[in-house]
């Protein structure tokens, strides 16, 4: 698909899934809604983790940001299926201007947020590469 | 959610996502397609990888069998949004009663696949450990 498309459908998507790196070097993987302003994939920090598991990718993007992102669509129809898979660096955010205007980008996306109070903190992932799939090429 | 519906939810997924580790320690992340035959998880290697992306996870569980799977479900009504993440190792089988066995419950469980030879090699991976999320306990 062209790299304009690719952007697209990451733009439009409403799931995409993460991948970390655990403290004990084993991997992490969490689904999450988010928002891309450039080449940035904003993701808001929940504000009342049922789990630490939503906290994990937090702490290991402080300590190894090195990260990929996913965003696929499948369908039982396999010629239509498409993936665009996202390598970046994960940046956490707690404030300020780029804070605001990804809180700002994922209310606007996520009409269900807009009772919720600014989050914790925002995760900010950097595209360093962009690589994507179909299954008719 | 109960073990036996995180594992019902799991054998009746259509698509996973998978994240192993790269050679440079760095993440990756594929989603694919795969059967649940007790507490391991089976998925077809491609015939023709249009790209070495296919293979990479093949490469990589070979050096690294620590693996996460994750099986999720997003809605816009997020009350109905779950996941059920899985922990385990990955092994290569590309012959034998247990590649035998897997090929099987492939094809039974995707129609889409009557049609294909065997698959050069199928990933098994044994789960070590089940977690499961749902946005409504």
């Amino acid at each position: 698909m062209t790299p304009d498309r690719a952007r697209r459908r990451v733009a439009d998507g409403r799931v995409a899934r993460l991948a970390t790196i655990d403290p004990d070097g084993r991997p992490n993987l969490v689904p999450f809604c988010y928002a891309l302003i450039g080449d940035t994939i904003y993701s808001p920090v929940d504000h009342k983790p049922k789990t630490t598991t939503s906290l994990r990718r937090v702490e290991n993007l402080r300590v190894r940001p090195d990260c990929i992102v996913i965003v696929d669509h499948y369908e039982e129809a396999w010629e239509n299926a498409w993936w665009v898979r996202i390598r970046g660096r994960g940046r956490i955010l707690e404030r300020g201007e780029e804070y605001e205007r990804a809180d700002a980008a994922l209310r606007d996306k996520y009409p269900q947020l807009a009772d919720d109070p600014p989050p914790p903190a925002i995760v900010a992932i950097d595209a360093t590469a962009w690589t994507d799939w179909s299954y008719t090429p």
